[in-house]
């Protein structure tokens, strides 16, 4: 889930709370909160808090909710899980920490997962996302770690198939392996993965659903035709505009995108065209 | 299609004509010769030559040709390309020249596969493969070579499934757009992309093909069932152990893998091991 | 300046404080607290301010000193600084935001640090690490920035003496350019900088202080002499062990390294002799 | 050394005599042809034997003559360093192979440069320039190799200080560790390095001469005042403009660049005038 912000910077929490009214209405089975496209590096922990109290609150009943409490330090990591394990999430998604790049070894990772798992309320899930940590778990950390009773899952958000089934061959079956990248949705349902979290759920949450729906009765061909069509409009909100981009295709499908807090800065007018065009091309409905 | 070498590090062109002939009995669309697999920047031009003759004249009937013709130079590009016309081979494999990577702009790229598309005597499809070449090509540089009309193909071996789609949404459908690598073949069929050019068909052809059977005869779960168990085995022979390893896996599953030519290296013992493990574990008939 | 922890993670402020009084000693011209090097991303706030109060109280008078302050988000970073102001560092140094690698561009850059310096009660000065951000300012954005009268100058620790002659020639010539690595302090002090802020000064103060009183008086062939005794030094603690080798050669030095925050793991024995010997070549005092 | 093309592509072998003569002139130590910067990956063999017969012949009495002669395969490099050998060259530049950039471990290099040096019929200099390569050899392989009596040194064009100090350490003092990077040549020369092999020796050879004269005669404040001119020169002819740049900055000082060949495009004029000022503020002596 995105982060609204008002003009001023301010967390803008009436708009988050509209866009959840709204995703209850379409077939999720559950929001992440404080991922990697909420901005959280940009929150204190007191809107940190507040975003998950929200969450959990407004979540249409059957939900999972599932909050991302990844710090650098361990002792961090474990305090805001624990608080957001308060606040009642089923779950927490563990960031790897990544700060001191050269010294993050498998011996560290594991370390660091297992302190936070032995002492964390709520079980966790370890969050892979090379793109903006600069690091890579290997598959030998997963399977490790996949062993631990507290660790139940992973996000693996480095979108590439070939990797996915690397861990998928290490862990046990009832580890809950996730596919990070919506533009690998289908391709990652074909491996045997059972479900994502996914940037583009914030716009296009019924594209998300309808591609998994396809793939489990069988259409196989009409699951690959969506999943093709998502595929510029996933690489438009998460790499080529990022969060900017995000958001301002939040707004063009019907709900809050809000502003960006700085540094990051607002989509300009030429690139906002592109976007729209981005989005008619792959038939999402702009501008009901 | 690799190429085998003596250990005294001369080409068997024997064992190569004998790879032909059982590959002949798979139900492959065609041969190239001379790929990056091939060993041909440690190949001399007249051993090159030879292989294109040898694989023109034992390729069953119905087989395209292919040959990788790119070399740094524009000009000697050029030169292979037409000598390898003149041996009959249908078109030409052209990687992106990369030695001076901080030179290789759009600009370059356009004006090198143009020059090399109005001098060649044959068709000639591009070839990208940032492992090797630390240079990926770009969707811009793409689409505008993909109109002219010598340039029919292009064969994109970076494994990102959303870079093929960025690729087949610019070129027209008349536009040859191949997969190059087996881990994500599966992926790419669903894409639309309609045949590919896999170091995996060295050593398991039948594999290959009867993934794209099962999917064009709509057999989508079988399809992916073998498509994961194929991962394993690619990310061994064109990665983890690499050309050492995909010799070695032809070895072990009934073709001729032969040496490599230093400075690569053979594998050791232990490597062997574990790579025959990978092969078992995805029901590869070793030893026959 | 590094931090130290005590065994069960806690600040060790004790331990803080003595090694302030032994720096007070050697002849630097300041400090920085909550530099790269002091695990400052494993702070909580509350602990950062407590050390940017010690740090001024127990200077020596005439030291400058310095307060890295640089966090995500651009309003934290106005926060922290302004905070930090009041504690009475005279400048702030603020590392480039890095997050959103991809979406960091010259104008992004450009626009956080105006906005900074702008709303700060003191001078700032940029912090350009990217072995740690995965970032490299431009010399463009830096330009532009070191214009700005509340920017006052900029730490680089790329360790690449044409980056740094490159800034060196786009700003003013009462910018404040300092270098950031000791193992190009020499070089860098050849080019015209005039200071270095370093992770070596932590162990070996003395040296460094010397290398430049070798260098300003001339004393060429003892400066670089010194010099390349050190590079060894500082890669260790810098690069092959990182925090955990640089409190380690603390500790062997007669300074309280203490011990590292989790994630971050102590070093092994095998390790610590390596590191033992490191600094013995070096000529460095050891166990006194 | 350069190699100059004529307009049609072809080298022009008389310009390349013509800078030679005039090199001659300056107080050079000798001569590399066929290094990276000579656009080596573009020359036929034949082309190759030429230029290094020619420089052989034109060489001033006393200089030495170097010739790069690595190519991605053993016995290919084995085989031109002999040719080389028989044209009366010094020593072989051997460049490290990079192909197969994942397999080339410490153990691989370490072959193939065993395998050179011992059936080489001339001294051979290993060359690391990972700016082309995307490899840099380890000080541990440096060292074992440094041991050979046929691997008489090392040109590494990293450009980074505290690696060079790092291969200085491990190799005997006999071995020709030499800089690469005319950026770093009188931090090089502080060091201990005893001499560099600069793309910037084509354009400007008398800065690059005079730099290690005043550095040998203790002017060390002349020395880095030079330095510190020549690194955006440097800067500008091997990485913003590339070896068009270098060809276009010798034309202007007065050697003959000419042409570059295809696949590199020439400079266009605004690039041209950017330069010309770069070289003009250096204070080069443009247009004698």
């Amino acid at each position: 889930m995105l982060t609204p912000f008002k003009e001023n910077g301010d967390v803008d929490y009436d708009a988050f709370v509209r866009n959840i009214e709204r995703w209850n209405e379409a077939g999720l089975s559950g929001y992440l909160v404080l991922g990697s496209n909420s901005e959280t590096p940009y929150l204190t922990e007191e809107e940190k808090l507040t975003l998950i109290e929200l969450t959990v609150q407004e979540a249409a009943n059957e939900r999972t909710v599932l909050a991302g409490t990844g710090l650098e330090s361990t002792r961090a990591t474990i305090g805001l899980t624990n608080k957001a394990a308060k606040r009642g999430v089923a779950a927490a998604l563990v960031l790897t920490p990544s700060f001191y790049t050269g010294q993050m070894t498998d011996e560290v990772l594991i370390r660091h997962f297992t302190t936070v798992a032995d002492q964390a309320d709520i079980p966790i899930l370890i969050y892979n996302v090379p793109k903006f940590t600069h690091y890579n778990i290997s598959p030998n950390a997963v399977k490790i770690l996949s062993r631990h009773p507290g660790i139940i899952g992973m996000k693996d958000s480095a979108g590439d198939i070939a990797q996915l089934e690397a861990f998928k061959r290490v862990v046990p079956d009832t580890f809950n392996l996730l596919v990070g990248s919506a533009s690998v949705l289908h391709p990652a349902l074909n491996l045997g993965i059972r479900a994502g979290i996914l940037a583009l759920a914030n716009c296009a949450p019924e594209a998300c659903v309808t591609i998994q729906e396809l793939h489990d009765t069988g259409k196989h061909q009409e699951a690959w035709e969506l999943q093709a069509k998502m595929i510029p409009v996933n690489k438009a909100i998460t790499e080529t505009f990022g969060i900017a981009g995000l958001k301002h295709a939040c707004s063009l499908l019907g709900y809050e995108g809000g502003h960006v807090r700085s540094p990051l800065v607002p989509m300009n007018d030429e690139r906002k065209t592109e976007l729209r065009e981005i989005l008619s091309i792959a038939g999402l409905n702009i501008g009901r």
